[in-house]
């Protein structure tokens, strides 16, 4: 025995286990979906993952935690690829008067919207950002979200960005949550930049984003690169500037009109675009070969009453990886659920059960720069799954959020589903 | 004291109380908003409702259970009053299918839809179909729901029929939820009669409703009047009736077409009619006139994937009452939460905020025969309450379903929130 590897966890889902692995997926079975499989883990890791019947006898179980999860669908954890984690102040009332027939930009321009969020995110302190942000991640956990994407772009100077991107390190370092931070300081132009706005893009190139890659605060820099926010000029001399400085890049591109987000980020090879409502058709060859990652925010479009969808059958028929996020934001998406944001994928964009699972593991992963760590069950992968109660995993996507998960795990971890110490069965 | 009325418990919304009555309704506050309120209730009612500094000194409080609410909103305990409550088995892959682009007639005739749930249905057990209801209910409580009508329509013989109501009844007596059964033994015509429709249609009148009505097993009679099903003769058959048997009437009108189950319903004064989505202008003022509540049902939009909304401008202009509801059911709307639905139904239909909170509350109570007891805070009528951890109403609506109750209160009593033992507060 003295030789065998030590196992910490040996998970047995016999329901059915998503891998997402390369090495199960075949034409047949896209999911990669492996029956009377075993999950071995050592720490933060997979070590193993199989038939139950083939576990090499190399491998020492008799300290590990056995779960027997029979009857339970196991998939990677989920990634939230696009949210705006960290703000305060409730912005409920835009709801409504968008209901009513204001436009997003006649709000913005009334000085609600984002500008709102920014006065009320400035006055809050760090504790309660950090504060806020825990309850929101213990609320996306308890929906099996492993990792969460998190924009900065509420602070808008080069003291307030950096706060809310230490609020995310600190969130990063204390949830078992795992945080992509992401610079938005280009979200919009603060309101005493307004005659001049080329003087905030100066101090986004000059101050800020040396700032945050000084402090590594940051893994990606994004822009909303949209008609009367930040042209494709500015956001192309913010994205290649952050780009110099050794951070990623995503773009907000071509949600409320063709603005040219899309054609700069194929040009740029941005790790992914998102939105893409307006996203022309002629674009997606070269945002195929550029490798981005369309990312594609359903919520916002309900929330937004767009009468636009992204162009979703040209970027399947082209090959564009996929993938599907909240938004979580104040105003357009005020929706922590990454499960209700799959149902309602699936419903308006006509995705697929397989291309909404793929839309919130590979892709998503993907989109957040760390294909290789998370967003599968395979062998030296982070051991980052959700426990879903239902055999048929396509009722997690029918549910419309209410098939919550029983059991979460994170770098082979399980993590107390605080908020809920009970799980909500289905009833489905 | 002796002459004092002893009052079991008294609640101090200090957040905010949606009333929803009529003596506190004004032009500018059209849900009957009172602050700094406070609540009397004695065994199930509501004995008194005002402001805090108005309570009358001929009350006893001294054994109340008094409940401090700052923070919350109160508001009646909401009621679902369309759902297919009881029933066995998934169909989750329909939905799939229809992303795919298979319509629901399709689905129908390939033997999936209605057929597949009514088979699955005859195979559980009684047992089985109310542990299946427990479950449900405690969940939509969970959700603020303290009423729910529910709708049989999966046995379609007199057995099978009858069976379905007695769970119902059975649910009823045992849950704190309270039940409104309505019996739906026309909700699709059985294989078994696809040669002679007409004879179904003859077992309904002469066996079902009889017996339904002989037992008290239902309230409403409700038909799936639509082209290929039920069509308006076969409909008015069937409801005219159950009118003679003293059930009052429902019909699922002009959803997948105009096939003239709205005009029946104003013409034989059906208390609701649902769905909508083709119902003809011209029919409007009839339903008006004939004082039938215009039952939206968003999910079942969304999972079909239909073009056509309702025509909810014109409602609207011409003061048709307008509730709101799940539809819960297998196969357009696998979705228990009447929280989530609100959001949809603002975003899709473009309902007002305070559209909504009516479409749930006072519209949804007439819907199902009972607003003179549910639906208000007001003397006399239910202590049912649902609170909410959060002091701008308006984030029930927008949160698409994640702002769940901290409490919720049936009939006077604390409701045990059994699938969640902690609140999840909001954190948006």
């Amino acid at each position: 025995m003295g030789s065998k590897i030590k196992i910490d966890r040996a998970l047995a889902p016999i329901g059915g286990l998503l891998t997402l692995s390369e090495r199960f997926i075949t034409g047949d079975n896209p999911l990669g979906i492996l029956a009377q499989a075993a999950i071995l883990v050592r720490g933060e890791k997979i070590l193993w993952v199989g038939k139950q019947d083939d576990v090499p006898a190399s491998f020492d179980l008799t300290e590990a935690d056995i779960v027997d999860l029979s009857g339970e669908t196991v998939m990677p954890g989920l990634i939230d690829c696009h949210t705006h984690l960290v703000f305060s102040g409730s912005r409920a009332g835009e709801f409504d008067l968008r209901v009513k027939g204001a436009t997003y930009l006649e709000i913005l321009k009334a000085g609600g919207g984002i500008g709102a969020t920014v006065r009320a995110t400035q006055e809050a302190s760090f504790d309660e950002l950090y504060d806020l942000g825990i309850q929101r991640l213990s609320h996306m956990m308890r929906r099996g979200v492993t990792t969460v994407e998190a924009k900065s772009g509420y602070g808008l100077s080069p003291e307030g960005e950096r706060r809310l991107l230490e609020v995310m390190r600190a969130l990063d370092r204390d949830h078992s949550a795992e945080i992509v931070p992401t610079f938005l300081g280009a979200h919009t132009i603060p309101p005493r930049y307004k005659e001049n706005p080329g003087k905030y893009v100066e101090s986004v190139i000059q101050e800020m984003i040396p700032d945050v890659a000084d402090k590594s605060l940051a893994e990606f820099c994004d822009v909303f690169c949209e008609e009367g926010v930040f042209d494709v000029t500015a956001s192309r001399k913010i994205l290649e500037t952050a780009r110099q400085y050794g951070l990623r890049l995503k773009i907000h591109a071509d949600q409320l009109a063709a603005s040219g987000g899309g054609a700069l980020a194929a040009e740029l090879k941005a790790t992914s675009a998102e939105h893409l409502e307006y996203l022309p058709e002629a674009v997606i060859p070269a945002f195929r070969d550029a490798g981005t990652v369309a990312v594609l925010l359903p919520v916002a479009g309900l929330y937004l009453m767009m009468d636009r969808i992204p162009p979703v059958a040209s970027l399947r028929r082209q090959g564009v990886p996929i993938a599907i996020a909240t938004d979580f934001n104040p105003g357009s998406a005020p929706c922590l659920s990454l499960l209700t944001t799959m149902t309602l994928a699936a419903a308006t964009y006509r995705l697929s059960t397989e291309e909404i699972i793929k839309g919130v593991t590979i892709h998503a992963a993907r989109a957040v720069g760390r294909e290789k760590v998370i967003g599968r069950v395979e062998e030296g992968y982070q051991a980052d799954f959700s426990m879903f109660p239902v055999r048929d995993y396509a009722l997690i996507v029918t549910t419309f959020g209410e098939t919550l998960p029983t059991r979460v795990m994170k770098r082979g971890k399980w993590v107390p589903l605080a908020s809920s110490t009970q799980p909500l069965k289905t009833v489905v």
